[in-house]
C-alpha cells in the first residue's frame, strides 16, 4: 500500500534545521512496517539526518559547509542570483534531496541520536515542500 | 506492485548532463502514485537532482567538484586507471548512485526547477546502467 | 510485501570496509524483483556503494575525506566528543545514511565492480546497526 501526502515547511533561515516532529505532526498514522520516502522539491536545499541533541553540531554544520563550498570564488559563471546560489546548487546535490528512512513497529526507525534536518541553503529560501510517501 | 527496467545511456563527455527525458522515454506508463527507485551500476559515475534550467550551473558543478576533489594530490595511492580515476570514485560516493523519485497523478513529482542529472566523472566513461524499479 | 531485519555489524576500525559478504550473510532469501533498502542508525558512520576490489581505493577514501573535512579547525565549537567526532557527523551527512538497491533475478543488482562499504569515520565507533527493509 502506498500513501502520499505534500508537506510544506515555513521559511526557515539558512542554516540546518530538525524537522522530524514537523514532519511526523503532518504524516498519517504509520503502518507497522514500510519505508518513509522523503524527498525536497527544490534545488538549494535538502534533507539530511544527523546528530538532534547538541545544537553546536548544527552550527558547525553550517560553517563547514561553506568552508568546502565557499561564496564568491572567480571562477564562478552563475553568479546572477546572488553569491549564496550557486553554492548552495553543490551543497544541495552533495546532501542530496530524498531520505528513505525504515518504519518499524508504527515508527520511524531512527537511532538515538538520529533527527531529520532541513538543510537551507539559501539567505531566503522561502517556504520548502517535501513529499512524503510511504510504503508498506 | 514492482516493474523494473536497465536502461543503457549512450557515452557523455565528462560533466553534468540532464537525462530526464531520455530516462522518460525509456520508462513505461508510470503508475498514478508511487516511487521511482534510479540506481547507477559504476563506480565513477553518479545521479543527482538539480537546476534544469541554466547550462552554467552544470559547466560551475564540474569546476567545483574538480576543486573540492583534484587530480594528481601527491597522497593518492590508486592511480594506475589515470588521473581522473579516484577523483571519479570520491566524487561518485559523495553524490551517490541512487535516487528515489516520488510518482504523483502518472508523473515524476519533481520540482519546477528539478532535473535528473548523470554526473560523468570519468574523461572516458562509455556507457552507463541504470536500473530504473518502479513500485506503486 | 515488506521483510525488514535488523543487522549489528561487529566494530570495525576507522575507515572504508566492504560488507555485502557480511550483509547478503544475514539476509533472508531474496525475491525475484524488488529493492534493498539500507539504512545506519548513526550520526557519525554512513554507507556507500563503491570500488570493490582494489584496497587502495578505500585507503584513498579515508585519506581524501579526511583533507576534505580535517580535524581540529579552530572554528569547530562541538568539540567535546573528540577531535574526529564533528568531523564525522560532516563527513556522515555528506555520504548519507541509507542506500536503495534493485534486485533482479533473485540477487543484488550491484555492477560488477561495486561493493557496499561500511564507511566508519569515528575511531572507536563500535557495534553499529543496520535496517535492512526488503519491499518486492
Amino acid at each position: 500500500m502506498i500513501q502520499q501526502i505534500e508537506i510544506t515547511l515555513p521559511a526557515y533561515p539558512r542554516g540546518y534545521h530538525l524537522i522530524d516532529s514537523e514532519i511526523e505532526r503532518q504524516l498519517p498514522n504509520l503502518p507497522g512496517v514500510g519505508i518513509l520516502n522523503l524527498f525536497i522539491k527544490h534545488t538549494s536545499a535538502a534533507l539530511s539526518i544527523n546528530e538532534n541533541a547538541d545544537p553546536s553540531v548544527r552550527d558547525d554544520f553550517e560553517s563547514i559547509m561553506n568552508n568546502l563550498v565557499p561564496e564568491n570564488e572567480d571562477y564562478y559563471t552563475h553568479v546572477f542570483e546572488g553569491s549564496d546560489d550557486m553554492p548552495a546548487h553543490i551543497k544541495a546535490s552533495l546532501i542530496g534531496p530524498d531520505l528513505s528512512i525504515p518504519i518499524s513497529k508504527g515508527r520511524l526507525n531512527l537511532g538515538t541520536w538520529q533527527g531529520v534536518y532541513l538543510c537551507e541553503f539559501r539567505n531566503r529560501g522561502g517556504k520548502r515542500k517535501i513529499v512524503a510517501t510511504i510504503y508498506s
